[in-house]
């Protein structure tokens, strides 16, 4: 279920960077937010500079061009699941691609089971596909 | 109302496949999803290899590089409405675009009437416009 | 907390005219819709003709193609502060930018204070750091 936007500054990365990167965040889906196996639904931007502009709300954090914005569409997590997501994304980001914690930026938006088709049509929850 | 993202793979469609694709999707929104004439807010983004990531959740679906992620906001839709988005969708598709229904994904995400502007500076359906 | 994805087409603006855009909406978001100091997270995309489609809902509105999609994930504002916003966002960007009131368009996404992580794996929110 989680549909989840990954944005990131362009010319940072290579493609096997940006593939490790993607690859690890659905690693922690899989293992801290309860996302079924092969349940992995991921769109990745590279943006030019100037395009992602992130400040910290006061809490002084340092900000650079290794920046990634995760959002996470998803309907059902428990707000234990959220902070499970949150400090797992920022520890394995770390230990395998290392980004800095500070670097990390995650929003999640909630919808609900009627919310979703993942193909041939049908609502795959509503059905009892899953 | 609908204000809907589509995420597909750079390569595959030509300009007119792609305005294809849009206008299909607008059409079944008119039909079966109770938008009103000339409601049609469409952001289109192409990917490069890579950058769309989609597995399966276990259903059985083969995905191809035609995939096309759709992710509808809106407000005020029902399950059964949302559930012939779904069919309606994928049918149309598949016959006007050859879009294999295993090749499509949707997510909605709702929100109220008071969170619209659609032009002017204005909330349209609450001072009575919509 | 809001953030921002802001679409345009590309080849409107340059660099200095879409940073004062992007700053104009940010000065908004301070001023009318609570946001704190260094409350800033935006994603801007260019698109490329045809690629941005946006009708009008039949309000009469022309659209060219300066026009602006603002899509605001947020949590906790009210309507009114969210009519604070469309009238402030127009008048501004048109003040500002020159940009027409009737190439703007809006739509918020609410979601809730645990729905937040703006680093070091924290959510911000409930920890009271915020």
């Amino acid at each position: 279920v989680p549909l989840v936007r990954i944005d990131v500054f362009e010319g940072r990365r290579t493609p096997e960077q940006l593939r490790l990167l993607a690859d690890t965040v659905q690693d922690v889906m899989l293992e801290v937010f309860a996302a079924p196996p092969r349940d992995r639904y991921q769109v990745l931007a590279e943006h030019r500079p100037g395009q992602l502009i992130c400040e910290d709300t006061g809490l002084g954090l340092e900000r650079t061009d290794d920046l990634v914005i995760l959002q996470v569409f998803q309907q059902g997590r428990s707000e234990e699941q959220k902070r499970a997501l949150y400090a797992g994304l920022a520890e394995r980001l770390e230990t395998v691609t290392g980004l800095a914690p500070s670097d990390l930026i995650v929003s999640v938006v909630g919808n609900t089971r009627e919310d979703w088709s993942f193909g041939l049509g049908r609502a795959q929850f509503l059905d009892g596909d899953l």
